[in-house]
């Protein structure tokens, strides 16, 4: 069901670099002659990215918590089924910028409660978890300022002071605990070039 | 949470005169000093019309099972919270054309397996069930020739065959035995006048 591929995700804060890294990674492992399929959440399958349209367009207030995650656990769903499990029957490795861990964290800041309702749906709806979890971890204040600074579209996900940025920033750290296994922490606040090379090396050394 | 009204829901096949009866009922049960509130699913809630609209859009394939099961739950819940629940909270009578009965009729015909997941959701997220579930049972043969000479809208519920029609009320009548306390079971097939009456009867009893 799986296939021979290798599923890769992208967790941080807003700013961390993910986006570059993942670029940097994508190439990287091409010239290694891999084969690689980028794709990002919400979104990743046209139906998903509908769904993330649904859920991010209006007032931000228009969906209650819970109906929210439904939706994302839908887009989630769609995003797996069309673009995630057939690149990975083909063999390919697909390097994904946000996945579950995403949704773990910002619904479990929001309302303590929720955490449990996302991790029901999970294990109900997509039972998947990625092979390997890149995280890139940064102090807030850093993000911060290069995400301003990109001034990118999706402002929901962006407008967030640093006292959350903060508190966003420890709970990756805490997830990254809890599935020790799977997660890497990278120190996202160096150097581009030095970022991207030890990530390319941690993972060359996951796919043996 | 639950507030003093009453939620009543409707089931049955397509054509069985479900929202001939439900105008009918509320009739009766404004002229006896009742607040009344007419809805219906999928949909009842600016949001969830939005949710309806994208599942039923567009070639019928698009959504696996598992993905309309999760749209069709973000649905209901979106309906709950902004139209259902606020209702009973004023102590307004509900009147709602289709609930999770349809949800669990329609996804345990498709697929058997698809009925446990459909209750786990429901049990995680919609938590609410009616106080009473009108099922107007009718023979399929006479349902569909009525369903047909409405030529209402939404055709990928409407575009069913008798035998799948048969498969239905008996998933319906299944349903009733299961949830025994709440279901009431009236005979279609007749007189409008004659079914409007006893709907009307049971409620009334059932109102105290």
């Amino acid at each position: 069901m799986r296939g021979t591929g290798t599923f890769i995700t992208f967790e941080g804060i807003d700013g961390s670099g993910k986006s570059t890294q993942i670029k940097r990674l994508a190439e990287h492992l091409r010239t290694s002659g891999h084969e690689v399929v980028l794709t990002r959440e919400p979104g990743g399958s046209p139906g998903a990215e509908e769904i993330r349209a649904l859920v991010l367009q209006g007032d931000p207030d228009r969906w209650s918590a819970e109906t929210e995650i439904l939706l994302f656990t839908a887009a989630r769903r769609d995003h797996l089924e069309r673009t995630i499990l057939p690149a990975l029957a083909k063999g390919s490795i697909v390097l994904c910028d946000r996945f579950a861990d995403s949704t773990r964290m910002y619904q479990g800041l929001s309302r303590g409660d929720l955490r449990g309702v996302v991790d029901k749906l999970h294990n109900l709806i997509i039972t998947h978890e990625p092979d390997l979890t890149v995280l890139i971890d940064m102090d807030p204040a850093v993000g911060l300022s290069r995400a301003l600074s990109r001034q990118t579209a999706d402002e929901r996900f962006e407008a967030f002071g640093e006292d959350l940025q903060r508190a966003m920033r420890q709970g990756f750290l805490d997830l990254a605990q809890e599935f020790k296994s799977r997660f890497r922490v990278v120190d996202g606040a160096r150097d581009i070039d030095l970022v991207a090379t030890d990530i390319a090396r941690l993972v060359d050394s996951e796919l043996g």
